[in-house]
């Protein structure tokens, strides 16, 4: 009867089986800022307002979060042409669809099982998306080779990373492995390494150098953590989420190297690859740097590297498609991940069929090419300059400084918070109580710096670049407006 | 230079850091037999077929997983069609699409970000899906009410489960969580709690009495276990897979009552829900028995019951839609669920999509009502002269009998395997032995019971019955003068 207690109405309840107390430990540690408590609270603002409460603001703008269309980006026309086609094969006899989405349909359903997208694909994706993902590896990379054996097609590029760390997780103790992290990360790899019982080892970008990678920094944190855990994998986003800086070539060879001389599993972030704005910068994916290095690092550094249909100028993110290449495996890891990977029978095929269209776009001649280009430069331009815009807007205030954000979707200003505010932030982060603060004044959605972590003692925002032009103005105003109140509130 | 050895051209090579001595160690615990060594070598059988080599056969016929589409069963037209207006709503000006499948649309995209299936959903899946599963299941249920709060949107349903194991898992040694799970079962339990180190407990279901569930086995299996685990959940497959019994309600109600006095976690896994053949048997679901059983058992017995998109009379797989519905689950649990699923982002959109056609198909009065019903009977009374043909023809051949496939997609028939063969499986489970043995001999890929489980010295088969009634016949034909030389052979 220990098990039993009375309810109200004197009948014998038992206690719950699955209590906070009994549930499993590890995924109590799991924390993800960008769809945190401040996220819940916009949803329930935006409910609020709908219900005809008076807030001091007419609108909430989210933005917390790498959501594209959700901010108005719009699809490109072909890709969505296609994926009609696949849902609906009677559309091939329809003639207002262009030929080449047309073919292009056929392909993608001839690889699939009773040439349905409702078939189970292969576990590690459809063989010919992935001989387009190699062949498209290949022309990024001028010409390095890529094998298609490599690719595995991912549920967004999330699972991919995931599945990663699951391989690597192991020991106990002092031997318990460690895998790299950059502070600011994506809390993502927080996240899946708290869950997996891991040990997350911070190595700090540099903000005064526009967040780049210090190799004596990598060395120190693997240091220091060889002396607690067992360092496998170095994590590397580029460009930066949340920090959008683009990683020199330079420094992703010095990165190589270390990785080589220290034994650790290189993961590469590469999710925003054509993401890429500022003068001078220019994207170079690890594959390519390392096969350029020779032999000696090309035959040995093991890599993982990841993609995704949700970012760059595709921005599809409710698909759900992605795939990784992995370099240097062993033949006997790769058989143990085909395995795992097996179990969850197949990433989401019309992700995979969308993946098949970002790594194999209207050609030149093909009836689809203008429209195409025309779509992907301007929504790409359209980026750059809301990149310029933000970063300019936000360092005319005081009080805020924010490095270029040469990549990816993100600003990440640093604030300066009043030591009065500090003092008041009753309990929560002084980045949240700022951030909430903001939400409730009014109605922006920003991750707080904490979230992705940060120095101590510093604090800052993420915003993401996505909203239209006009309205990223306002927004921009908007926060310029708060910082200056709440500055004086608590100066 | 312990880690480093010389390579045939005299370079310094360094042994690689993730190799299968340093890997995970449990996740090289997990099988899956449902895409293990058989079906990979049915599909090099394929490409040497199709290279031209010569074999015995002129096809492989994968007869090992429920593939609906791959095995030539036709979508729902209904459903493609307001799947392809939601990818490309430039069709919703297009005359020849029915308004019901064009207001779908409209109100699945009006749901979405940016009115688009690219934008993330929310984590536990789109609000108004949600709300039009709580009343799919509320008709289903006979009233019973269902709160759309507890519905959780997942990848499949393999997603929700695997999601539901993870936060049962906890402890160590003798106090390690321990889920029950019947045998024969569904590999991707057994999976599942290799991966998380869970310890599985296995009750036999009663293959003398249509595989049907006894209670005293499951008192057997719980008693045993509790003296080196702590057995926390209780998993039912209703319709069973890959066994095909359906759960009498008086059963469904005696398991109900165990979970409760035992205090174990009820999952239920229901995605053959629409898959009921047999004369007499009935789907019921054990959420409503649960209420019928009044509030000793609805207000306090834990219970997830997991749906998918990819069966019943849709068998939409390559979409991976599913949800999962939670009841009485700790508040503080629920919160920590749905921080987990944020973590992930979000299941993919065309997948929740589905699901809400599957939960809201069209309604008597609309104008593809009456195409719908045609084309879900057609299927289903198709699958049901399937189910009845499998078990007729394998019950002629001396050496099998098969018990009654009353429901899902699967015949599990007992195989008389001679001593002789099993003395010679060289290594191999027998019954390995003898599928892969028919693999080779007349190109049908069916799964060996050994990856099932099964009672030692009982050997056994799973063959879907998915392919067209002509090619079945062929199939049933092949399996029966295999079986009959296989014997000879051997005796």
């Amino acid at each position: 009867f220990s098990h039993q207690k009375k309810t109200k109405n004197g009948m014998m309840s038992r206690a719950k089986v699955l209590t906070i107390d009994t549930m499993n430990p590890t995924v109590k540690k799991v924390e993800y800022a960008v769809r945190g408590p401040i996220v819940a609270r916009a949803v329930e603002l935006e409910r609020e307002l709908s219900e005809g409460m008076k807030k001091p603001f007419s609108e909430v703008i989210k933005a917390n979060i790498g959501d594209a269309h959700a901010m108005g980006q719009q699809p490109i026309t072909f890709f969505r042409q296609v994926l009609a086609l696949c849902s609906y094969p009677e559309l091939l006899s329809d003639s207002t669809f262009p030929e080449d989405a047309k073919s292009r349909a056929c392909s993608i359903l001839n690889s699939c099982g009773g040439n349905s997208m409702g078939s189970y694909s292969p576990s590690q994706g459809i063989e010919s998306v992935r001989q387009d993902v190699a062949r498209y590896i290949e022309r990024r990379d001028g010409g390095v080779p890529c094998d298609p054996d490599n690719i595995y097609l991912t549920t967004g590029a999330s699972d991919g990373i995931v599945t990663m760390l699951k391989l690597l997780v192991c020991g106990e103790g002092a031997t318990r492995a460690g895998v790299m992290i950059s502070i600011p990360q994506y809390p993502l790899y927080s996240a899946a390494l708290a869950e997996l019982g891991a040990v997350q080892i911070n190595y700090y970008l540099n903000e005064e150098k526009f967040w780049s990678l210090d190799i004596s920094e990598l060395q120190r944190a693997l240091d220091e953590a060889r002396l607690y855990c067992n360092p496998r994998a170095l994590c590397i986003i580029n460009p930066g989420n949340p920090t959008g800086q683009v990683q020199s070539r330079e420094c992703i060879e010095d990165v190589i190297r270390f990785a080589a001389q220290e034994r650790l599993f290189l993961m590469a972030d590469e999710v925003y690859q054509d993401n890429v704005y500022a003068e001078g910068c220019q994207f170079h994916s690890f594959k390519k740097v390392l096969f350029e290095m020779g032999p000696e690092y090309s035959e040995t550094v093991e890599l993982a590297s990841f993609h995704s249909t949700s970012k760059c100028y595709m921005g599809e993110c409710g698909f759900r498609g992605g795939y990784m290449e992995i370099i240097n495996m062993d033949d006997d890891v790769k058989a143990q991940l085909t395995k795992l990977l097996s179990v969850r029978l197949c990433p989401p095929v019309p992700g995979q069929a969308l993946m098949d269209l970002v790594v194999n776009p209207p050609q030149p001649g093909e009836p689809s090419y203008e429209r195409f280009i025309k779509e992907r430069t301007a929504t790409l331009s359209t980026l750059a300059e809301k990149a310029k815009l933000t970063e300019q807007v936000l360092n005319t205030v005081q009080g805020i400084s924010c490095n270029p954000v040469q990549g990816a979707m993100y600003s990440f200003p640093r604030i300066t918070i009043p030591e009065k505010a500090v003092k008041e932030d009753m309990g929560q982060q002084p980045d949240m109580f700022y951030c909430m603060k903001m939400l409730e004044e009014t109605g922006i959605c920003l991750v707080p710096g904490s979230g992705f972590g940060q120095r101590e003692g510093t604090y800052h925002f993420r915003m993401t670049i996505l909203p239209r032009t006009d309205k990223l103005k306002i927004l921009l105003n908007k926060v310029q407006e708060f910082h200056l109140k709440f500055t004086q509130q608590y100066s």
